[in-house]
């Protein structure tokens, strides 16, 4: 195996899935990055290499030591429904976001006081899917994979009751259910095509903050 | 064009950078993820659709309003940088990471209270190259995009000098200068493999943190 071949391998395992989609010519099934089966969704795998959206912090700290989304939570998208929304400002039939959450591990470091991240503490989703869940408000359904000890996940979730999810959702998210206002790569991407993949243009993105 | 035809598309913008590399059989100079030109890196571009590592967040609010990173800055690897470290635990020779900066939006939403990201407010970058910092600690060099207002970005950067950056990095960071002991998803893949992508294993990932 040359080195090439072998860096090769490296970037067909990271990109896989998309890279056997561009050259299989992308069966319709093949779009969804999920498995929904028997009425549960299996836990997901590989989402830390999908596009991540932002990161909201609710410290327990903050939160009389009981945080209800404790602490820090990376929020990713899928591959196929970023390209979808950077095109159309919409999430897509089928669109899967990931939140895991991770525990504050430091509040001080080299860079000053703040917080810093620790350990990786839970994993939630939310799809959007007329076909699966046609009677949940905007189509979103959430499930948790986050057990109570913190130190294993479950390995496939139910949807959530709509109304321990929406109560929050329904009423205060962006767009579509979802908190774009606080994920800043989806907000400055919202229909800008390669503008909003990272330093396409010289100014700075300046977003619009809805629901402040 | 069809259906799928539009959504290949799509997903070829996407990965069109490394999609091109397997294709063509990853020619050496493709594996580099930026432009250095004249002494000066170019502005990378397309860097939100890398692989995220982790966010820390410095808030001003808990630095006398005068954080020197402000506020969060969420940290990208470039994919074949990623494949290689996941697979090594080591930065390969031409790796990138980005330090994109985020004000603080609000410190209350309905999950709790918290930090939650505002605006894009500036962009760093530090790349390590044996080959173009040969007497650097580490081959690392270290740039910066921001500007003074924080309204756009310079379009290239000359290196910072090693002991602005170094100060901190050389002592404290956990793995060849770089912070991994606060960027969970580099923590957590070292030499991994796959288990490092999110959720393949059944345990969560409970990371060693040095320098702590």
């Amino acid at each position: 195996m040359t080195k090439h071949r072998k860096a090769m391998v490296g970037r067909a395992g990271l990109f896989g899935a998309v890279a056997s989609l561009l050259l299989s010519g992308g069966a319709a099934s093949a779009e969804e990055f999920f498995k929904f089966e028997g009425g549960k969704l299996q836990r997901p795998t590989g989402y830390r290499e999908w596009v991540y959206v932002g990161t909201p912090l609710t410290p327990n700290d903050m939160n009389d030591g009981k945080a209800g989304f404790p602490e820090f939570h990376s929020v990713y998208i899928d591959p196929a429904s970023w390209a979808h929304w950077k095109k159309t400002g919409e999430f897509r039939e089928g669109a899967i976001l990931m939140k895991e959450m991770i525990t504050v591990g430091s509040k001080s470091a080299a860079s000053g006081d703040g917080y810093f991240m620790g350990d990786f503490h839970g994993l939630e989703a939310t799809i959007k899917s007329k076909k699966l869940f046609p009677k949940e408000p905007g189509n979103w359904a959430y499930f948790t994979f986050t057990t109570a000890d913190h130190q294993t996940l479950e390995k496939s979730a139910a949807p959530e009751p709509a109304s321990v999810c929406n109560s929050c959702h329904a009423k205060i998210a962006a767009d579509d259910w979802v908190f774009t206002q606080y994920y800043p790569v989806l907000g400055g991407a919202k229909g800008k095509g390669e503008e909003g993949t990272g330093g396409k243009q010289d100014k700075l993105e300046h977003l619009s903050m809805p629901a402040r």
